[in-house]
């Protein structure tokens, strides 16, 4: 049963690369596993995205008849059992994915919020320091190993990786080359950039189609 | 072997009842399995802490061979293969506990940290109003179901019971009664009064020993 994942109709210019299917699209493309997209409004949100995700966010897939949102919950279903998340090394790479949202992605989100989205300096500022804390105390955790759990890229990788773009494109990783390496070290792989390149197209298809 | 918890040496009144190791707690009671009890420092952090937990948080546990940290992570791992997270219903579960962490705690601590540490009463009349959105998303989520996952409590309510215990009792649940008697159905149940009942006394044998 070919997987459906659904994202956006349309996003502006600001987060695209970044909208969650990313993460998704990665795993898929590592898997080498086809699938369809669909999409739901970005603006006039329907009760029908509601259904399908709670809180009105994307990514949510189908995978025959299981309906499954969350992008963490998603990488850890369809990565079960494969190399990425082989069954006896899960709790490990359970623990960096974890930690990857809720010890990194949470104090990453806080800081580009306040400064880009609130333009609220003085609440960037105050966040700045936690999350150069938890980026530096990151790098340490990692030395001496190519990826999270081990000497294999994992599903960790791919959200950890994913995680850590923003930051990086906003200079938070120019003072700490070993996570900065990692970060290139992922997102050179193959399946990073056939992830990125289509949703890029998904967006292009989208501006065609409303200007059409 | 025996599973070793590991917390802090003490903590001031305000998160008493609250540090994660609540989670961690409540499972294993649910579970009926023994645990030892260690701590680390929370003032005067020590580098072995470091080694034990990257960012310096609590808990983390050893499971034989295996030391683990991030709630989420320590949930899913004790929980596996018990009737809390059964294999065939793993992915739906897995779901919704990432839905409490990302999709609920996130606003929950957004606003609690804005309005209790930052004192930053604007801020938190910013934040409020996303996480009173979220948590109607969430009890329209669970119309016509008792548990998150469908008719049984699992290892998904742990987390997400826990999480809604602050908001809960800062108001945020006074005009959502579905949610507010999800929440009572969830911490009346022997092992969360059992899980709390021993954190509060070992803040109490920590205050003992300080006074000693």
């Amino acid at each position: 049963m070919t997987i459906v994942l659904t994202t956006y109709d349309w996003v502006p210019d600001f987060p695209r690369g970044h909208v969650r299917d990313i993460r998704v699209r990665w795993l898929l493309e590592e898997l080498g596993q086809p699938y369809l997209v669909e999409t739901v409004p970005l603006r006039d949100k329907t009760a029908a995205h509601l259904k399908c995700q709670p809180f009105h966010q994307v990514p949510f897939i189908r995978d025959g008849d299981l309906a499954l949102f969350e992008s963490g919950a998603i990488l850890l279903h369809l990565a079960a059992g494969t190399d990425l998340l082989p069954d006896a090394r899960r709790p490990l790479i359970q623990q960096w994915l974890f930690a990857a949202l809720n010890s990194v992605e949470v104090f990453s989100m806080a800081w580009l919020l306040a400064k880009f989205f609130d333009k609220d300096e003085a609440g960037a500022a105050r966040r700045e320091p936690l999350l150069r804390q938890r980026l530096s105390q990151l790098q340490d955790a990692m030395a001496g190993r190519d990826w999270l759990a081990g000497d294999d890229f994992t599903v960790a990788d791919i959200l950890m990786a994913d995680i850590l773009r923003l930051p990086a494109q906003n200079g938070m990783l120019d003072d700490l080359p070993g996570l900065a390496a990692y970060l290139e070290r992922a997102t050179e792989r193959p399946a990073f950039h056939k992830a990125l390149s289509d949703q890029m197209a998904h967006w292009r298809a989208a501006d065609a189609q409303a200007a059409s």
